[in-house]
């Protein structure tokens, strides 16, 4: 039975509306929901892709995840309480196994079967939670990519955070497949000027990656401080980054210092990596993680810090640019020229593009 | 003469949209729009089924109720002062009696007859403000439901409370008519736990009316305390509530102890009223009565603030679930699955649609 | 290639749905976009008849106006700095000429030519900048009203002002040509009651008028104090007020006071400008400006504290108005009925809807 009264457009609630907006986000797709350290045994609510999921563990630690929405009055399971490895009902107490039957309905002997919510794919990994929204017969676990095995790995000294952004999850995309934005964007808080050419860009069957080689060239501050080195020191610099898959991006920034001296480090490194998880067309997580293999004292709260200043410039652009889209008279006819520059993030755009279309195809071969 | 550049849907100052959903409330229905309390001769804006009514009494203290848009220029009304029993506009003047006729407008020897605003009929009933906003050869006073005389009854004692709630009123008017989400949603400001069996169900023409005997049953502290009795001590209680029309619910607890004592009572009683009056398809004012026929001294304050704890639970959740069916991706599909519980509240839902589709027959006979 | 991500509703940013709206403003109009002091070498974005312009000065002090948004990836121009004459793009750093050119894309030896933003016509006077976004050829300076030349005559002393106003501007417009509201909407404020009759309205092709003198009135205590002489002294007043152009309106009174005494003023006036600049269909930049031609010494900040008040007054009410429009269930049918007094906003709005028309027929007739 469908109640009538309750039917509205999801953008009611998001504060923007999507109509005439396609969504650009396949369903198929490994995607981050959470940080492993938000989920514990009280159950919280997560939109991902427009749909809100109830996350929780079990008693042996194992994430699940429930589509938030109780089928017998709508109400927030997210709100209920666990018990053993299921989830209660907080308004009548129904009931939920961790593969969304539901298993108890308080007021009778046996539950409907058609009383059942949704149980999507949840893997924890690299310290952060995955799910799957999409056919379950195709979540394979070894679809997460291994690319970030970094950050489980001791050598490396991580540090992670999460921005909600008003803009689409692409635009993050974009943004960090195009660093030449480094010297007007991070002016004053990255302060690396140099970035004047467009990178090189390899484009596989399953990424996109761009690389800029910086032959001893200048070291910048923000990256010779953590290495113990002159600010300004000629070193070689590797500064590449990818597209790894709808969800992932990391970028990387391998530095070899020819002439170290006698305690000083010859290579060094750094991984930032961008979990980047729609909510709506116009929302996304931003989920990142920052790793280096050097530097100690970690101070971990600096790095943290540090990161956040540089992505809420970022975020302030990608919200400002969103405005400017959408609020203007002109904006159906509104033209982007593209730079050479703008490359990597052409690539990636018809990556994602092309993966969604795939999916696509395939829901209507099926549905035919 | 209209004014193009004013005219845009009510969805936009309600933030929230209406576009494919269906009003699901009857106009020819004494509706509350206010406590008694409330109006005065400084008038009040109060929306009520989408209409904007101004809300004063006149000299002799009965309450008017006029649209609460000037034809001149679209003023509110409200915002002007009363002048006798007449309104007057605060924008140019226009002064508008009771019945809504414009007689004087300052400018000019005589006011346009066309200039003219809708007056509502408007009775004081049981503390009660009621407004009919129908067809007005049929708002016989007679309708309002006489169920509520203990309301002026000194023999019971009474506090009453309001509080407006972002859902479709007919959500809250089933929560009512399903009191085991008791042991869930209330667990703790009720702590009434025994609630574990669908209530019998009676359906007339006129009314939906739920009951259940709890036989011999621990009496819960929240019925215990204001009746002198020990919490746990088995008594008979006898709790049923009904629907009497679309914008009145209310509930009972007739208690009976056959182990009195001396001093003790033997029969003692609760009245809760629920009188809810859709603003719009997702929005209610909630204006509620408690009723004690015991349990000196009465403490109204303390009564007023139990009866508020329990209804901003109730308020919480029916404003999630609402959230719940208006942002999900899957919305559209959202299924809804009963329970055995579920028969006094389905019954209640089909009563009113049918109400409300015999409303629309009779108009469309009307117009044809 | 345009960027399918990003295209949503204007309304969405306002706040305010524009569905069935029809923008009730000509684009061949100098509007005013800002005041001169707002307008520095750090540039600021200012929304003008649904377009986001960005406003700065070359190195002469002329001010620019360009379109808002980069045509590269969509970042506001007005977060950017001002490099000489030109605006860089907070992003990527292309470069822009006053003509609106890119003249530099940092990463690349040239830009390309479709690498451009809009440049609109843009000019200080009388304090104020105003910009042009219709037909550049059409956008004559001669059309800047010269009505307003006593704004820079040091025979006057002027205070300006600014309220943004969630009214679409004819709202603000009409009234300004109906002052009959005095007596109610500003009754406190301004104090002046007798004004109980229509005023004369004369009609020319540019221009509506209207006049209302008042033959040996009590001088009300807000115009007798700035010139000195007793509240309620009989003289003539000739409060008269035009609808100049869609963007400008001003309101005069001339006193006279056949009986002055040995050193009181025989004649003095005051002015008062209403600049309307739509944001969008419900939304309105109001800059104001109040001139008087006595009453030493001027407390400018109490001449700008005294007009924010009355103001407040106007844009309440406007507000509310358009409240009253937009909610109601019956907005659609909503009718507006005229009094003798509304003849000179009936005309100022004939005048408006005419270029309105006229304009759209000019678009039709180049598009054919």
């Amino acid at each position: 039975m469908e109640n009538p009264s309750l039917t509205a457009p999801p953008a009611v609630r998001e504060g923007i509306s999507t109509s005439g907006l396609v969504r650009n986000w396949p369903q198929n797709c490994w995607w981050v929901a959470a940080h492993g350290s938000e989920i514990t045994d009280r159950p919280v609510l997560r939109w991902v892709l427009e749909t809100p999921v109830a996350l929780y563990r079990k008693t042996n630690g194992d994430p699940v995840a429930l589509h938030n929405r109780c089928p017998h009055r709508w109400a927030p399971l997210s709100m209920g309480e666990v018990a053993g490895d299921d989830l209660v009902c907080p308004y009548h107490g129904s009931q939920f196994a961790p593969d969304g039957r539901c298993v108890k309905v308080p007021t009778q002997n046996s539950a409907p079967s058609s009383l059942q919510v949704r149980s999507y794919p949840a893997i924890e990994r690299y310290g952060f939670i995955w799910v799957w929204t999409g056919s379950v017969d195709l979540a394979d676990p070894e679809l997460i990519p291994t690319d970030l095995a970094f950050l489980s790995d001791p050598k490396w000294h991580t540090v992670w955070g999460y921005k909600p952004v008003n803009g689409n999850y692409m635009q993050i995309k974009e943004n960090v497949l195009d660093l030449t934005h480094f010297a007007f964007l991070h002016k004053k808080s990255l302060g690396i000027t140099g970035w004047d050419r467009p990178p090189a860009v390899e484009v596989t069957e399953a990424r996109v990656t761009f690389r800029q080689l910086f032959h001893m060239a200048p070291l910048p501050p923000v990256y010779a401080i953590p290495a113990g080195k002159p600010p300004g020191k000629p070193i070689n610099r590797d500064n590449w980054g990818t597209l790894v898959s709808p969800a992932v991006n990391y970028g990387a920034v391998d530095m070899h210092d020819p002439n170290p001296g006698p305690n000083g480090l010859e290579r060094f490194s750094m991984r930032i990596v961008h979990l980047t998880t729609p909510v709506s067309i116009s929302r996304t997580h931003y989920f990142w993680a920052f790793a280096r293999d050097h530097g100690e004292p970690y101070d971990y709260e600096a790095m943290r810090a540090g990161a956040d200043v540089v992505f809420g410039e970022d975020i302030a652009m990608v919200e400002a640019t969103q405005a400017m889209a959408q609020c203007s008279i002109d904006q159906e006819h509104a033209v982007e020229v593209s730079v050479t520059a703008d490359r990597a993030a052409i690539e990636g755009r018809r990556k994602v593009a092309a993966l969604v279309a795939a999916e696509q195809a395939l829901l209507k071969q099926k549905a035919s």
